[in-house]
């Protein structure tokens, strides 16, 4: 492991996955399940250029990593967290395919170039302004609310750095489902496979992954739904894979992975 | 049951809910999975005014009238279904509360009046006119390609029909769901319960439930899917109920019900 910084208010996890360490922070960003599961929905290239806007600690970069030797780049707009999305990189002897770039996704097309990436991920900010308690923690309100950036702001940086045939994927919450679709299409982004996760069976979905093609031809598949617990207690083979590797559940899942399921 | 005139090309056949029968005919219009799901998603209200359009053979009428003392506007515009349809009241009874349209969605709004309609359910043609092949005969090609209508033509019929705060409700291809949230949207009807049915555990989606408020707030609810099939040959215990009232399967599903999920 690479020396890095870590700081008073900061931890080191297991990202649970080839061995991967993450510093995170309670106070400022941790990853939770939703980055795990966007890491593994979106289609990666084994080589080429993907870019992951709005990458808080750089937990899906480290994710991704895992899964190709395209170069990665992370795009996160608060100083604090890239900072520690930079360390997380170097913790990680990442510096060869993962880059972080402290920027504001609405203006960074120009600087990372127009068109030149193969895949774009992005796990947004889920709430608009208005709606809702804002958290007071500044970092925390910037990553689940859209201080920083709209939905349309999103999608159109999106838009802009993917190339034509390139892909898009974003995961969300399903309430604003249309909202995502309709903004979408309007960029050219056309979504071609949608991917729901219930909590339990029974339930509504609280989260969904969405794939779309950079001019593609309209017509979308309905991935089966993700049903994260099996039973009151134990997730479901999928999950248990993700996490662990196998399908047994040995440990209890970090706090940080449930989340958003409670 | 009433006298009612049955061609040689037809039968008669049992709605299993209620007592209810059916007049169908393989050469023309036999109602199937989607019909009765749809009967049973939307929301209906106990009194008011309901249209069901491209109703066929009158299936989801018949359906909802076990469901609401409301009165229901069936409207088709291939006349042999019309009458059909008509005779499917007739054999039930339902003439106080069931009434045909023989008619054109695209022009009925006048006749039937602008938003007036508390609800409007439709099981529109599913395919494109130019995708896939045709089916040769004339009265099933009109059933399920966009001869007579486009999804825009219905959306914009329900739109016109329903009244401000009234609901649609559709079943569709999910393949086809970005195409469906846009252009509701665009005519102001905000999709606001969706439900996947799935055929198998593990498998896409095949069929998609809309509910969509006219004139409402952007906000969409994610039901839990519907598996059809619990394991290689028995429906799940909701359908069991739908269709016997019980959750064991004691007969076998006849071929007009078992059409849409080989």
């Amino acid at each position: 492991m690479n020396k890095v910084t870590v700081h008073a208010s900061e931890r080191i996890d297991d990202l649970l996955t080839n061995d991967l360490k993450i510093i995170q922070s309670d106070e400022v960003f941790s990853f939770s399940m939703d980055a795990v599961l966007l890491g593994r929905f979106s289609y990666v290239p084994p080589r080429g250029r993907i870019a992951d806007l709005c990458t808080g600690n750089g937990v899906i970069p480290l994710l991704l990593s895992t899964r190709t030797k395209a170069s990665i780049t992370g795009v996160e707009i608060q100083e604090r967290l890239a900072d520690m999305a930079e360390r997380n990189v170097q913790i990680n002897g990442l510096e060869h395919q993962i880059r972080i770039v402290n920027g504001d996704l609405k203006e960074i097309s120009g600087e990372l170039g127009h068109g030149s990436f193969d895949v774009v991920t992005v796990n947004p900010p889920y709430l608009p302004v208005p709606s809702g308690e804002q958290n007071v923690n500044e970092h925390v309100a910037a990553a689940r609310h859209e201080v920083f950036c709209t939905l349309e702001d999103v999608v159109k940086a999106c838009s802009r750095l993917v190339r034509s045939g390139g892909r898009v994927a974003m995961v969300h919450r399903p309430s604003r489902l249309v909202e995502i679709f309709c903004t979408m299409r309007q960029y050219k982004l056309e979504p071609k496979r949608v991917r729901f996760v219930h909590p339990r069976a029974g339930e509504e979905a609280n989260m969904v992954l969405i794939e779309a093609l950079r001019d593609g031809k309209p017509e979308v598949r309905t991935l089966p739904p993700l049903i994260v617990y099996k039973n009151k207690t134990d997730y479901c083979d999928e999950l248990m894979e993700i996490y662990y590797g196998r399908r047994e559940q040995l440990v209890e899942p970090s706090e940080g992975i449930m989340r958003d399921l409670t």
